[in-house]
């Protein structure tokens, strides 16, 4: 069968989601979804543009919930980035009430589909989001992943590799909790040289409080520039939709339902074509524990409020 | 050696080319320019967030000029969008002026880098402008090419591909003269199913002048949804790099110095590590012959007025 | 739903086509077939210890021809090259009778099996084997396609490219007929330099005799050096299913059944995910009718003997 | 600049390497040498029967050393296939003797064509072939390495990923020293699901003697079935050669110069431009130190045997 890829919303992340993916040819079919429809049709064009000049042909579809019934990933990318430049990026809350109005009506017309693949959530704030695409959805907990820190993971990688002069790819670890401000890096699972980085702050000068910090305000960062953020976020979220596809079962730290803190959160999981194939269990020390709990009381204080 | 490109003006463009370049490693070194420093910076540490979940690695310098001095491809997406939409996307002349200062600079800064290399130039109005960077840099005309038509021919194999329902890479034939309006399809140079298209007009039932229009209007069709286009042009100017780099001596549609009619126009010709590897000569018709002069006297009177 | 491709045969050939496919992440899941237990298990555990090194991850399973059932395109790439090695690889018609008794048998399995995808047919005699898959499948003829002269046309282009200095990607045009001594080129669809090959001649002294018959011995000239051809074929047959599986509707010249020659030849037709989705037709000049004419009887007398 | 990548010894490692490299675009330049004229020659034909069905054109030289001056990196694949089939395939140093006088006329071309890059070594026994290499070169230590146990290191992810059902990119850690029969599995080392492996062998039902045995035996196993091993090697050498080229600084298991043992074995190092870019230190156990002073010292005889 062929491959298929729904993405919904197409803002500078949803638009800059389905360029790669049409540029690498991971997908036959792609379904383009967003209320604008002047501008999914105008990137849907410029994307036929760009296939005469590409060694990949990419089927496109716009504005076709029906065609989503039989995608084995969508990718969900709706936002309001307005209210996000209101807190200078800083507060990825303030989307959340327009958002999850936004999400149940696209769930109904996803549900409505038979839509019975995956769903790959980038739509901030994306833990309490993903939680909420569930419920509406009606799809098991397993088929609804949230991208989460594998991107801010990616942030605290960007840095220490950076600090350490050496490949991004080359640090080992993650990030962990709510992909927002009370997130963390866990310093017990990240490793460099070989070894558990905490072993090598001093002989190499490194302050994990600023890494860390680095890591959590890395979207802060490239928004500061921009007023949005997008080649990272769309990088994991294509690498997890991937995994799907290809049913890798690689391990990535996504936002996955966790059963003892009854929220969504980031952790890592094995990932395939039922999406999350199974959930690790780390050794965490009491003070990353903690800080798990604070992340995920927040997040569920969130979807309470919410739902 | 490595492989080096450099990437001058990151706005929707020079974004999308890097993130395409970034995504597909087709480059080792990538040295980002833009005046905005905090939009240039802000794209460069994106870039950086997704290598930890990318299979290629580039190494990203940012608005260092003197690091031009060895790379093999400049491309030039410098712009003033705020310009074009005054227009509503309907007049590229109207970025002119603006440019045309920016380009002085920059090509003064190219110089002193002791560049030697290709530029490709995506710029608009980009066949003017490739004059104006090779009379500003004084590198010899064929190490300075312009995007064109690679991209409205690209558009026109879009609108035949679609009405015959054939992939569009299995339409062969250029737009030519200038990438703006008084560019046209040669019509006697489009093949499709091994015949010229010419022939099977009453088969299939083509439009000539329609398809032609949807060519040349392509542009537009794809700014009127998002106000730029991006997604084509970074895959034609992408391309152009890549056949100069890989020194493959591709026959491509480009703005190209044809003395004959004394100025930069889209005209095919062999692309490789120097440029402009060989021109070729079309046996266009008559009517094609005027539509080209008159091409070609348009993009000369703009030029002397701006040199 | 995931892209499934079935690879029959693991000699040379097909576990080139087994590695491609794999190295470049073109599917999700690989079944692999083999008389020979040893060497289809051995090039299967050789891919999975590449695997942790590539980005892609693809399922592999062997020798169950049930997992064929729901696959996209199965590539026979059977075939007995001590066979040609007798001959020096002059004649592809030595390995017939051995192969007209491997596809009876191998057919009869991919029945069994329940496929209803695209044979994407390599093994040799090809414009024979591929009629034979046809008749003893029962698959409607235009879902049994040969690779056919898709290769010679790359060595046509190859060897018109090194004579005139430019990328083979840059000359257009076919060879037609038999995959074998009776094809030709057919050198009015061929084009250089935005024109007939044939307006050229003189300028660039080309001759064309030489030119066709490097084309043709170009398998030769391979198999002379280590008795057996492998990548050109292989990339042949994978263009061909990637064409089919993305529904490309890309125009290429393979084997495919034509009604007014009553047998399968190589001649240019649109391939998508139906296959052969339409035939076109050439202006062949009378002295290419008669060649192709020639080849289609050969064919025919030798598809007579063995079917 | 462009990329330019040498391959000396085209047989099935060599010619599984540079076919790699072609069909993914890897480099620009490739010069592919062997003694054996009519084998390299019919590769080169063969590659170039394959370019014009693929995105990528790379510019193919053959056996002229000369033109290795430039290169970035220049991958060994030399070796005497029928001496290793005597033992069987379990016994690298059969082809010892052959190789050394191979290498030793090989390292003396290299060094007068002026060559200053990295050179990448498959050539078997790896270990002392790599330190003759560097012998006889001049090349500073750091320029030389060997892919060594990152093949191993895969089949070992690959062995245990079977055993818990993930993919084997999501199992880290390295086998060391020879590549050979004295290698090791350090399983200090080695992660799974974000914990030391050998937290889990109870749990999973592991047995690590067992998955030691089979990544060592790995190659044998593939040897079994076909008589050469290919896939694995290659992919893992164009992983070191991009990572050299792209000076990636990424943390690889190679055969490096390890001055406190005096020899050449395999242990993770950061490896960029430069080569071997700086060294790690592991925290081994005592009996994987003991394993590795064996390997080491089985090394350093063969070398001092041979050198």
């Amino acid at each position: 069968m062929t491959r298929k890829i729904g993405v919904i919303g197409m803002g500078h992340v949803g638009s800059t989601v389905a360029h790669y993916i049409v540029a690498n040819g991971f997908t036959d079919d792609l379904v383009l979804i967003d209320k604008n429809e002047d501008k999914v049709n105008s990137d849907a064009l410029d994307f036929q543009d760009a296939m005469p000049n590409l060694p990949f042909h990419t089927n496109i579809y716009v504005n076709d919930y029906s065609a989503l019934g039989d995608a084995d990933v969508i990718i969900s990318a709706v936002g309001n980035i307005d209210l996000i430049k209101q807190t200078d990026g800083k507060d990825r809350f303030v989307e959340l009430s327009n958002n999850v109005e936004a999400v149940k009506s696209i769930s109904a017309k996803i549900k409505s589909s038979g839509f019975n693949g995956i769903l790959d959530v980038i739509t901030n704030p994306v833990d309490v989001i993903t939680s909420i695409y569930q419920k509406e959805t009606g799809l098991p907990k397993e088929k609804v992943i949230g991208t989460g820190t594998l991107l801010d993971s990616a942030r605290m990688k960007r840095a220490v590799a950076a600090k350490l002069n050496i490949d991004s790819r080359s640090v080992d670890g993650y990030n962990l909790g709510e992909h927002g401000n009370s997130q963390f890096t866990a310093w017990s699972t990240v490793k460099v040289f070989g070894e558990p980085i905490t072993n090598l702050v001093k002989e190499n000068n490194l302050n994990l409080d600023t890494l860390d910090k680095d890591a959590r305000d890395g979207g802060f960062e490239v928004f500061k520039g921009k007023f949005y953020t997008n080649y990272g976020v769309a990088t994991a979220a294509v690498k997890l939709a991937n995994a799907i596809i290809s049913d890798s079962k690689s391990q990535l730290v996504v936002s996955n339902y966790r059963k003892e803190y009854g929220v969504y959160l980031s952790y890592p999981a094995i990932v395939g074509k039922n999406g999350i194939e199974k959930q690790i269990n780390l050794n965490l020390t009491k003070e990353e524990l903690e800080k798990l709990q604070y992340s995920a009381d927040f997040i569920n204080q969130k979807f309470e409020e919410n739902k």
